[in-house]
């Protein structure tokens, strides 16, 4: 990588980790550069005109281009290294995941563990309470497809590790903080263990 | 492609269609086999264990094996053809507007198009009836988001058609059974008009 990159991101939220365990796992180093979301930081006209017009984090910075979206920047990171897996089939199932994480995942799991860790419970919308019993359904069904499908197997897609696993660990790991009792997915901790014991791992406050 | 490709389906879903126009641009034949959702087709056991465990539509079946996840087996079709960029910065940049699609598109234009035009507004839960106005709101920022970007360009990642294009046309081209003002959006109106006018192009009920 000859281009200076460089991750406009808040720290504590587990989609800017996801890229920062990504570029640990492939051994590159970004430059970070850290916006406070609970103060509107990527929601003022200088960070929505130059960084995304969004208006959200993680944005990884390739020279003077910009990639939002948390599981296209590790893409971007991951493309010629092992992360990606090289075979057809198993390209298209590990993106199956990642977009899973995105749409199953991410919007239940990461959002409550906002809601409750962040925003606090007393300070919701009616629209916001109304959907904490749905957001907690949905984010057990999430956990309980991933314990199903690590049965027998040690990573999400094929052999070895891949960004399926980088991606959906990033809030699974955390999900506690959301009040789900991860010790009810025996496969997702051993998978968990993996993920943390592997020479290229790093934590979420490294 | 040497293997069977079966498409398991809602034929109305914009989801699917995704995947049936695909198949369209790279000229591959997909075998059709429907399922009504109104019916609880793809919540069966059967469904679950044979399909998809997750109970949603589309699935590509390829061969023996299957890709749950629509923008996911769009790239499996497309893989190798003009449809996926070739550099690894539009690559990546292609899968930051489907997962753009999927977390702040779909979710709002889908689901309002489903609850408004299949499930009907008297059947909606409080839960539901209560966030119509922020998907609404959610919907609309999508669309302005997607027009600004298509401001002085054809396509949304470099200078061809891709993937891009073709997950985010899927619900934009209904949007207006959604209540959406697409006549707001003139950039977006002209960029459906080069997709539909693509000599490959084939309509939602084709």
């Amino acid at each position: 990588m000859t281009e200076t990159l460089v991750l406009h991101e808040y720290s504590a939220s587990g989609n800017c980790y996801k890229v920062r365990l990504t570029a640990a796992h492939v051994g590159v180093n970004l430059e970070r550069r850290e916006y406070d979301i609970m103060k509107g930081e990527t929601r003022t006209p200088e960070f929505l005109a130059n960084v995304n017009a969004n208006g959200r984090i993680p944005v990884l910075q390739v020279g003077d281009r910009f990639i939002p979206e948390s599981n296209a920047a590790c893409h971007f990171l991951a493309d010629g290294s092992p992360l990606l897996p090289a075979d057809r089939f198993d390209h298209a199932d590990m993106l199956r995941w990642m977009f899973f994480e995105q749409y199953n995942h991410e919007p239940n799991i990461a959002t409550l563990r906002f809601w409750l860790g962040w925003v606090g419970v007393d300070r919701l919308t009616d629209a916001q309470r109304l959907q904490i019993p749905l957001k907690r359904q949905a984010g057990k069904a999430a956990l309980e497809l991933m314990d199903s499908h690590l049965g027998g197997r040690d990573w999400f897609v094929g052999a070895a590790i891949s960004l399926a696993d980088i991606c959906l660990f990033a809030y699974t790991h955390v999900a506690d903080e959301a009040n789900f009792d991860l010790e009810l997915y025996p496969n997702v901790i051993a998978w968990m263990e993996r993920i943390i014991t592997h020479p290229s791992h790093i934590q979420l406050d490294a």
